[in-house]
């Protein structure tokens, strides 16, 4: 049976930064937590959409034409195909919204992909 | 371009009860908010689950066999096909992740089904 999760208790789970955990699933998407500081890469999302939900910090989004600044309470959905690089100035805990197929890096296989783990 | 979504600002959009709004949309789930006070009505979802995420008050899921209170930072993912009813005592805003395909009372048709608007 259905039980909730608290967003607070499973941020204390993990360390690791640039390391998204699932959390939840809704039909064909995961609910993913993970915590950010600092650079990520470029890469797009060739078939996913992709929504980053500020829960704690500020990100910055940044497209190749203009940077959102995104804080809690906010959230952006990056379309499927669109270049983007995330980057937070301190430690930021984001929830994100994205079908299962997706990677973290996108279409790049570099040394920051990772392969989630639930928890 | 992707341009972010402050929930605050959304949630000033309308003052109407029971009624979802569309606020982004990632693959074929639909990102809605809504506000809840009072009891909802029994229903499931033959095909799609369903978050509900507690941005501001309380909320109690009931499902057959036990309550979960639901508080501000924490999210629950009802099953297709698990009858479950909200119920709020106090005005509560709700985040919630679904399929687009969801109807807010599931199979029963009533004069409380909406169809939700984009705002």
């Amino acid at each position: 049976m259905p039980d909730k999760v608290n967003l607070t208790e499973k941020f204390a789970l993990f360390s690791e930064q640039w390391s998204p955990k699932i959390v939840g699933q809704v039909n064909d998407v995961h609910i993913k937590i993970g915590k950010i500081q600092g650079e990520f890469l470029w890469h797009s999302h060739e078939n996913e959409d992709e929504m980053f939900m500020v829960i704690d910090g500020r990100m910055t989004l940044r497209f190749r034409d203009k940077d959102v600044v995104v804080n809690p309470g906010e959230f952006i959905v990056v379309p499927r195909g669109v270049e983007h690089m995330p980057v937070a100035e301190t430690e930021t805990q984001l929830m994100m919204i994205e079908p299962v197929s997706t990677v973290n890096t996108g279409a790049e296989d570099t040394d920051r992909t990772v392969v989630p783990e639930t928890i």
